[in-house]
């Protein structure tokens, strides 16, 4: 299934001040030293111990290429568990290029996006979950989306998984040993204790399913509207939180969307802003397309701010407090009342006991021009969030594949308590335990295919 | 001088595989190990030996921020001659900010660019010319220019200055012990043979000096430019050079230069293509501004290429020919029949003969759009730039640091052949041997200012 040996540039695409790139596969280290001539007489690749660095040439014939350290590592005692070369370049592109067209020449493959992890995977270095967890790390771009995905690599989940497992394995053993002795009728196991288990078992399979609803929000971000008039200020707060918080700003250019999404970390949690355009009462049809799927993006945000100018309070306020408050029943809203500092207080509260009494959300009021009283913002923000508390070793289920095998598995154990509950004969419940085995063990590569094996890596970026 | 611990990330920026933090100075070890958390207990980076890889986390109190290797390097053995420390990581974007954080909060500073190799001069590592080399091995996108960089990088320019500063002071030695006697009317050295060295000298310095007309068209490229009517199919032609060579391309946005400029790689030189409008005779003033600039682009370039669609060949060549043809003098110009297939070859023979018969010019016959002939037009352009064949321990001077000071050092030297050949007195001669010698101590450094140093480092990138 292995077969060759492959190389990639591992580092971030494009110049720097070093490179490294990576070789792996068994005959790895022949390969390189093919092209590496060392400083020091005589010490090779081959010869130099592992977890070393050696220092030399990339020559290709007399032309010197590079002057490179060479870190090699024997198998199984590398990355991809095979034998492993990581050679350290000048991050220029050209001599990375040079470098890996040399390695090309000699044989090597170009490695596949995530195929150095796929080779640790089916070298048994990690399991399917660890190596998932891989991409989810190099991706993450907030505290509790990192911490998360670095529990998961460092195999948090799979652990759990393992614990569950084997109480199944036990449990479906003690159902077939009935089996077996099938015609003397005997019960080895005490059904209620059985049943005792299986609703133990099906208590963290549940935990881990519904946990999802916090992963995948840990994972791509609370999602986040900001509705209002054109004119309301929103992309002055959104650059008020981008630079009050020097977050990390990232375009999440997603495959099933066709905006450009901000996603901006406050305090540790991302956020992803969900653009629209403005809201307002109009005839024109192409507005109203416009408008209309605003209204369809509130949908997917679990937040929506809602952002009036207090200097142009009019009678739009309650077009669009009809359209949004149905909306949000399963959302927080936040109303965010700007331009603050041209009204006074008196002026503040009719507005608000004429316009807006019966709407029930959180309520900001703030100044984006002069960056006053955002930090209520943020508060409001992380509130709303509703993320909760999280331990280090908390696992959390961020992919939509554990997620989706989880419920698989829910569904197995659950038939499993039922079949337990009605006196289903033995096989019958003995079928559903190997069911949520096979379901959990295709979160942790213990079944799988090459199809679920390449959508996975296609995923990653090439060089890990 | 050199004081604290510098750290920085040394791969490009962005995502990917894998990124190296490094960490330099005085204490750097015993910063790193405040953060490390060794896999093996007991193995701190202090406690690992040089040059070989330390598997742990990276940790901020309880919270693992990432599984890392460290590899340490001990003074004076490392790159900058100090103690080094380099953390390679995941390459994710807020791992690689989260540790650089963490190693600011334990009083690192932030290295400024080019800090490292900086420190690597001041430390003796290397000298000016091969520091300076570093940021052109990085910055070297074609053959040509790589070869000549890093022959500089390894120390050939050096070696060639150290021979060259020998003789100088030997020659000074000479006359200054003159001097010494020199009320006894004594002539130690012979002035004839004094008058060879100085020749001898002045003939390697004013090679050195004029390599530069070759080494600054190796590392900028060779400067083209393009001209022709508005649809003569320029940018078809570009795009041909680009697909036919799986060429290396680049944006050039120099400092000085207000266009983007493509950079296209043909068999190892690199050609560096300049932008221009289409031209044609016209009474439009805007339209006419936009020409004039063509025209005067034509000064920046050394080839210049003049495509004729040959389906509109009319009155405007006439017209373009007067325009070029005076500017072609000490450039070489080459005009391409772009089109070729749409007509015969006794169209083509006539319309020559009309039209250009006094044009002195390679003509190049092809087709962009199917791509015939494009072959004979790389040839025509790699002989049109006439550079020399280099071996790769040649001597080219890319920089134009180097080259000012080589001229100045070439200026002293021919005033003491002047000096001999006029029988100056010996004190005159020797201050012009100690300009000499001060002048190609300014290229390896050995005479520097902080002012040059900051000039020369701050071109380099972050994390070299």
């Amino acid at each position: 299934m292995i077969d060759g040996v492959i190389c990639a540039i591992s580092t971030p695409a494009g110049q720097g001040g070093i490179a490294v790139i990576r070789v792996s596969g068994p005959g790895a280290i022949i390969v390189c030293d093919e092209i590496f001539r060392p400083s020091k007489e005589g010490k090779t690749i081959a010869n130099q111990n592992p977890y070393t660095l050696n220092h030399g040439q990339i020559v290709n014939g007399s032309l010197i290429l590079d002057e490179v350290l060479a870190a090699v590592f024997h198998r199984p005692h590398s990355y991809t568990g095979e034998d492993l070369v990581e050679i350290s370049c000048h991050g220029s592109t050209y001599i990375q290029h040079e470098i890996l067209k040399l390695l090309l020449e000699k044989g090597c493959q170009l490695a596949q996006p995530g195929e150095f992890t796929r080779r640790a995977f089916l070298n048994g270095k990690m399991d399917l979950s660890q190596a998932e967890a891989v991409a989810d790390v190099i991706a993450s771009s907030s505290a509790a989306s990192h911490r998360v995905a670095m529990n998961q690599m460092r195999g948090g989940f799979s652990k759990e998984l393992q614990v569950l497992r084997s109480q199944l394995v036990h449990f479906a053993s003690l159902i077939e040993l009935e089996l077996d002795f099938g015609e003397e009728d005997v019960e080895f196991a005490d059904r209620s204790q059985l049943f005792e288990l299986a609703d133990e078992i099906r208590t963290i399979i549940a935990r881990l399913a519904h946990s999802f609803g916090t992963g995948n929000v840990l994972k791509n971000g609370v999602p986040v509207v900001i509705v209002g008039e054109t004119n309301a200020g929103k992309s002055t707060l959104l650059n008020l939180l981008l630079n009050e918080e020097k977050a990390i700003v990232s375009e999440t250019h997603g495959t099933t969307r066709d905006a450009i999404e901000d996603v901006i970390t406050i305090r540790g949690v991302a956020f992803r802003f969900i653009d629209t355009a403005g809201i307002r009462d109009t005839n024109d049809e192409v507005e109203k397309i416009g408008i209309n799927r605003t209204f369809r993006k509130i949908d997917q945000a679990s937040i929506i701010i809602w952002m009036i100018d207090t200097t142009h309070f009019n009678t739009e306020i309650e077009y669009i407090a009809d359209k949004i408050v149905p909306k949000t029943k399963h959302k927080k809203l936040i109303i965010v009342f700007n331009k603050i500092d041209k009204i006074n207080q008196e002026e503040q509260q009719i507005l608000e006991e004429e316009f807006l009494p019966y709407v029930p959300a959180e309520r900001i009021y703030l100044s984006a021009k002069y960056k006053k009283n955002t930090e209520a913002l943020e508060d409001a923000l992380l509130k709303a969030s509703n993320l909760p508390e999280l331990k280090s070793d908390d696992i959390i289920v961020t992919n939509l594949r554990h997620y989706e095998a989880l419920t698989k598995a829910l569904a197995s154990i659950e038939r499993v308590k039922k079949g337990l509950r009605t006196n289903l004969s033995g096989d019958l419940i003995a079928q559903d335990i190997r069911e949520c085995i096979h379901y959990l063990g295709e979160i942790t590569g213990e079944i799988t295919t090459d199809e679920i094996l390449g959508n996975i890596f296609k995923k990653f970026c090439i060089g890990k």
